[in-house]
């Protein structure tokens, strides 16, 4: 049986816009920076993907800075300024924050002074959603961007880090999207591409797939796909729900991101889930896709005030919009399995 | 009749081998990072381009760190460190540098502390190739790499930075070559990609593009390519000098890149030059790619003591592989043409 990738938070596979996009624009040779024929058709293509990006993101009048991802733009967005950030931030995040912001049980965060702190608008491993204050200075959108309906222009932060592989763009292309005016200082110094702030000949073949990716995400999104998704991924809790009744589903009570669920089995290893299920045909993940070969309990859960031990036997199982109802009913059917297995082995 | 790309130095069209690899790197959906079997074969992929790169570069056994392109190597390589640099240098390097090393007439550079300075290859507007001396802090080979036979671990630099859109890769992927051991603070952090100097889920596509076009690029080189380029681009020059007896050829006494020439006819501006060729179907430049609409004299000619008025009017044309025959003939043909009317001009 071929193989069910449930792991759509960590990255997501091209779509077929994308991969339209990047083909054509291999075709396209010359730099944005040159002002020949052959520059001016690869800056016009970088132009479009911006404006296809500014209006999924409903960005429009915005600035739209290109970034390697979104780990490049929290840096860009961050250094050097005091920010108050959450524990249960990105990694990439929390790599600039000054962490004190207090998280609830339900995973939210209360901010107190906006204009000097960051907050995502959804969580990776969680999926759970933010209430962010207005004049907030930076929400990293890395996650809600695509699955939700939301518009920079209303959300009430400053800037935001959006990136290409969470909706069905490539890795390595992303952007931070700044309302016009902000200040930002450039880390990536050079020929003065992106109005100075971002340095460095633009990664064409990526930006044309960001924006085909953006504005299909759009699409799917307006048609109602992730209500879809939704279903599925309530009708898996609901099965793994009714054969392990100490599983504890994390943020189901709140708001969350459509496609995603997070569920601990006191006892039960999450990286030890992850590799049964692995060799089941089925790809989740334990936490954040970080750095490989990292063991460890989410921090995201554990900000939340879960013990260490159910913090460990977490996973995340993440939909995407191909996902079919026989995907994630086969997947309930395997988990249960390998968890009735589990509970005979330590009872 | 088509058009003639002869901007090789700005950017490169893609090669077959790095579009076949990037098309078959579409496919892997996973995120490096990730452990389950999607994760695994993306991780495969920018594993087997690193082997391909450090193979090409003669760099077995050194560390290569990705990075979108040179101009975030320099940044990852430079921030923070005293180093020393010449007025010839990349603006990315620039950035970062002590503008003090002495530039000689031909173009060649004087350093006086290696372990605290910074020296390109090759000149990306000239071609001039520097003698590096050994324990060079940083060198930029970016225009080197693919055209000269250059080995990482025989080239005396402790730090290289390469980019592959300008041996016929994708734009915006780039590695900071390092021998073992040398510490770099890392300047984009999260998630701890690439040992912790470098963090963002990775650009797997671009990186697999990056591998393929370093791998050809070592075999084209090998087989001869670059000195059939060498004798068009000196045929090239032949033709040019014997129309207009004013123009300066730059670095022709010197070790050029095989596939550059800058000549400057005082007088009449490098970016006339560029318009009028670019309406005659031909794509050089006036100078290095930076970021559009700059108006300014070649930053390298002045520092090689060139007047202002010279240094204005000079050009680049950087031809490639496939460049052939007819183009730098009927290139020399259109130059002429518009030479001549331009003498007739200003008479």
């Amino acid at each position: 049986m071929s193989r069910v990738y449930l792991d759509h938070n960590a990255t997501t596979p091209l779509c077929a816009a994308a991969k339209d996009a990047m083909i054509a624009a291999m075709e396209v040779c010359g730099n944005p920076s040159s002002v020949h024929a052959e520059g001016r058709a690869a800056k016009a293509l970088v132009e479009r993907a911006r404006a296809q990006i500014a209006s999924a993101f409903g960005a429009d009048g915005a600035d739209i800075v290109f970034t390697s991802g979104s780990t490049e733009g929290a840096a860009l967005a961050m250094i050097g300024r005091e920010m108050h950030g959450a524990a249960l931030e990105h990694d990439a995040i929390r790599a600039w924050s000054i962490e004190d912001l207090p998280v609830s049980a339900e995973g939210r965060v209360e901010v107190a002074d906006p204009q000097h702190s960051t907050l995502q608008l959804a969580n990776s491993e969680t999926g759970v959603i933010q209430d962010l204050p207005e004049g907030l200075a930076v929400s990293d959108a890395t996650q809600a961007f695509g699955k939700l309906p939301v518009a920079f222009n209303w959300m009430g932060a400053t800037m935001a880090l959006i990136s290409a592989h969470k909706l069905a763009g490539p890795k390595g292309i992303g952007a931070v999207v700044l309302k016009r005016g902000t200040d930002i200082t450039a880390q990536i110094k050079g020929g003065g591409q992106e109005m100075g702030r971002r340095s460095g000949t633009e990664n064409v073949v990526g930006i044309a797939g960001f924006g085909a990716a953006a504005e299909a995400a759009a699409l799917a999104l307006a048609n109602g796909v992730w209500e879809r998704v939704a279903e599925l991924r309530n009708m898996m809790e609901a099965a793994l729900a009714a054969e392990s009744s100490d599983t504890i589903f994390v943020g189901n009570t709140m708001p969350r991101l459509p496609n995603t669920s997070c569920f601990a089995t006191p006892g039960w290893k999450g990286e030890t889930q992850v590799m049964q299920m692995d060799l089941s045909g089925f790809a989740i993940s334990a936490g954040s896709a970080c750095s490989s070969g990292k063991v460890r309990a989410s921090a995201v859960l554990t900000a939340m005030g879960f013990d260490e031990m159910t913090a460990q036997s977490a996973v995340r199982v993440s939909l995407g919009p191909e996902t079919t109802e026989t995907d994630v009913l086969r997947f309930a059917e395997a988990w249960c399995v390998k968890q009735k297995k589990h509970r005979a082995r330590v009872a």
